[in-house]
């Protein structure tokens, strides 16, 4: 029993969809940027700079905030949105790729991952209806499965049997939450690596299982761009069409809109905000390093076709200044930019999808950023 | 020719004032608090939240900005209050201070003060006239003169001998800026360490020479808090009667309304900024550390007193955990508070000299501050 119409898909250019997300925290207008915030805080920014740049939905890290402050805790404060004080959808993962990227601190097995944490060396266990609870606690409006995700350059065999252990933990994630149990969506995660068929394998199986959306995992994690691209190109076209469809952990601005060129709904990525803090800024003209000497006595707006807050108010020396000086100040200045930027290109393309324009809206981004089609 | 009606007296309550500072971007009304931006950013937080918070003025650091991004290069930006986007008065203190703090790195003389950057170790002299040039590039409202500082322990045949300096580089200060000579004022720095004599000996030589505000400098440096309120109660209502009046990088809550019931209109310090990214909170209910376990599931607002923003979204539970998890934001919303608290007490002072309470507001603050007493 899947839950009807919690997308609705508005328009199309090719295999570009221009839809509508509904949950318990309003409705997301997609494609969608998802700015990620681990700990219960997009870093360097508050509520109202996220509302300022257009943020729809938000991203919390299953595995952080069950470490700190801890989802019971959350729980108790009456959930994440009203912790953190974002009253808007809020997406969170299983907490798989955090634990999968902690190498020797964790052991897989069938039940779940046994895993050390990073803060204090103390010994958990993910299993699949452990995340599923944790999700509840915090009460996102989107919960992901735990998978297991492969790291770019494994080999075909270990990617055959991984997928198998993702869908079985993807049904016992379902059956712990079956559809409709809540207003939580539950979305499944499609694996398989760089391998047409095993992801084909990999999808057929979790659509066979029934979930509100479907993501693809396991991309941008090693393997070559021109082997994302592939994998892309095939499967995002092959997602339920009437689900929502989430590329996860991806990327720069041409892989988004490579990825809703495949028709991809939802996006996630920690560049515009890691990057902002490295002072690598995007804009309309491509990517700048805000720390460059030209920029000392540059008084123009860093990106003129930008309306966000930093582009409005402060100079390019200003913001240089800041960054070489270590202010704290160049963190939120920055993020707010990048947000704005990344949250302005799923707008853009909402809007290109409407008119019939994304391969023009391709074209633009694929100039503005040569160096990322490698 | 000193210039005239630059301040102006409202209302009196023992010798407490309630008076107001006209400057080339704007009237202050004092008693004032103002927050200090050192290197061109109040840390952590924007000119929107300086407006937020009730900042009129804001103070910045001749020395930090001389040496990054350079006071020639603001000049050519349009000067400080252009380059950071704040449109409020500015004081900049002579760098003096600063450079008396570097200890092995400098050297004093009859010309002015030689030392090495803290950045990269390079060369520089600061002569009076060179800290009113670099003062001239920077636009501030207010500049203050250059003046040896001497630490609080030590002996008067040292501090008697070091304020003929500090007169001789005031006059030097005020060739190099005669009064009426630009929109910029230029304010007297009184020392004479802990000894009332000398104190007003220092007086009695700037008030010779005439400046548009007299400052008390060489307090809170190390010497007992029962000297420096000494002081205080002795040099405050005997500066100058029509102009404003400055106690120099004080102090604590109780420091401020004791300064204000001897006089002072004026004061920076940089004990709530930097106290907030310590995760050390003034309230209503006196100093809180954020951190504590007991605030782990507390969901009422820091200090329900207070009207801040940080006050009015976030749970104490919150924003330890920001503190905690070492978020970004966790150092902009503590500096929020901070700010407000400090710039509410002079709102408060103010209203309590025209309504003859100002005795009442200092037991309430000494009460909620006994430590800071001592």
């Amino acid at each position: 029993m899947e839950r009807q119409n919690i997308f609705t898909i508005l328009a199309r250019d090719g295999h570009a969809r221009r839809g509508r997300l509904s949950t318990a925290h309003g409705t997301v207008e997609t494609p969608v940027f998802m700015p990620v915030g681990t700990v219960g805080s997009v870093k360097a920014v508050c509520p109202a700079d996220l509302k300022d740049v257009g943020a729809q939905i938000i991203l919390g890290n299953t595995y952080h905030l069950y470490l700190r402050p801890g989802d019971e805790l959350v729980a108790r404060r009456g959930g994440l949105h009203r912790f953190m004080r974002w009253d808007g959808p809020i997406l969170t993962d299983s907490g798989g790729f955090q634990v999968f990227s902690l190498n020797e601190l964790r052991r897989l097995g069938e039940e779940g991952v046994e895993f050390r944490s990073h803060l204090d060396g103390s010994r958990h266990l993910f299993t699949p209806e452990k995340v599923v609870s944790i999700q509840r606690n915090l009460g996102s409006d989107v919960m992901m499965v735990l998978d297991e995700c492969p790291p770019g350059g494994s080999d075909r065999d270990y990617v055959a049997r991984s997928l198998g252990l993702t869908t079985r933990w993807a049904r016992r994630c379902r059956e712990a939450y079956p559809a409709g149990a809540g207003e939580q969506h539950l979305f499944g995660i499609v694996q398989g690596g760089i391998y047409e068929d095993l992801r084909e394998e990999s999808l057929a199986q979790l659509a066979g299982i029934g979930f509100e959306g479907y993501a693809l995992g396991g991309l941008s994690v090693g393997e070559k761009k021109a082997d994302m691209y592939r994998i892309l190109a095939h499967m995002g076209p092959r997602l339920p069409e009437n689900a929502p469809r989430y590329l996860m952990g991806v990327g720069t601005p041409l892989d988004i809109v490579t990825g809703i060129e495949n028709g991809i709904d939802m996006f996630d990525c920690v560049l515009p905000t890691r990057n902002a803090r490295n002072g690598t800024l995007y804009t309309s003209q491509g990517k700048v390093n805000i720390k460059r000497a030209e920029f000392r006595e540059d008084d123009s707006p860093l990106d003129p076709a930008c309306s966000c807050y930093t582009c409005r108010t402060f100079s390019r020396a200003y913001l240089r200044h800041l960054y070489v000086a270590k202010e704290i100040l160049s963190f939120r200045l920055n993020t707010i930019h990048n947000l704005r930027y990344f949250l302005d290109l799923t707008a853009r393309a909402r809007t290109a999808i409407e008119a019939g324009t994304m391969a023009a809206l391709k074209a633009e981004i694929a100039a503005a950023y040569p160096e990322d089609g490698a």
